[in-house]
């Protein structure tokens, strides 16, 4: 169900972007409760001068492999996952493809049970009562 | 008021990719009471690789031809105007241009009726009361 | 916090691209009680044939230099914010790059302080208590 859009300046390898997508979908599995073949994900390459991001914003210190990390997804998660989840992302980003974690930005936006159709032009899910 | 994000591997045709914002904003004005020139979607091609989706999650059997389409609209939508709308989706792409229903992964995200300008620098909208 | 995603065809200067982005977070920061710093945008060109719009939805008259702006952000920000937001956007890029008012269409989609991080794996803001 996490419909995830990943956004970064173009210029990576293709293994560096397979990292990438590779290591947000782990992290949702092991702390949101993703399933694990539940894995629907796009990566948009821009070019770096139409990719703005602030290099100091909260303190941290960013760089140009700086990538945005959109989850579209059930609602329902609790705080503590979701700092979970964030966590995550950036520590498996670190292990690959290398990224630092002030790099890493995630942005969550939920939506109710009923807004999902996976294919076969069905509701995948129940609504919420 | 919807704004459609149309996402796939490179490699179709512009034909193809007509066919599918053609089939998608006809569902919408046969379903969920969009009206016919109200008409804003956008379709993003990414290379194979970057587009990552599950053959099988929910049973269901999906190929390299899988497309995500993403639908910002007003709140309000019924849950069977919503089911109506997954339903009539599959059955246009399928008409034209000849999609597999499975292939057709469908997410809405709804937002309030303040939340659009159309242009002109105007809310275009009255807020709900 | 916001994250701003620009949608336009493909064909226009960098230039061009910059000063949308630009004067969409100029905008953000005068209206909005962004911070200055508090940037992160992406510009995606697509091919012409790729972007659908309306040439007359609402009465207004737009052309092929539309421009999709998405802008998601926390919620909060009260009717009268959006409606300053939408005007002054428009003016924006009314002095630059020069666009028609008409032609700048605005979709701002809202989610709570917890869903974001921007970078070291850690949850930004506060949950609203």
């Amino acid at each position: 169900m996490p419909l995830v859009r990943i956004t970064l300046a173009a210029g990576t390898s293709p293994e560096h972007r397979r990292a990438l997508a590779d290591g947000i979908h782990q992290a949702l599995v092991e702390t949101a409760g993703v399933p694990p073949d539940d894995r629907f994900q796009s990566v948009h390459e821009v070019p770096p001068a139409d990719l703005h991001w602030s290099a100091t914003y909260l303190g941290l210190q960013r760089t140009p492999a700086v990538v945005f990390v959109q989850i579209f997804l059930n609602l329902g998660r609790t705080v503590e996952v979701k700092k979970a989840l964030y966590a995550r992302i950036a520590a498996k980003l670190a292990a690959a493809p290398g990224m630092r974690p002030e790099d890493v930005l995630v942005n969550l936006v939920e939506v109710p049970r009923e807004n999902w159709s996976f294919g076969g032009g069905i509701m995948s899910y129940p609504p919420a009562p």
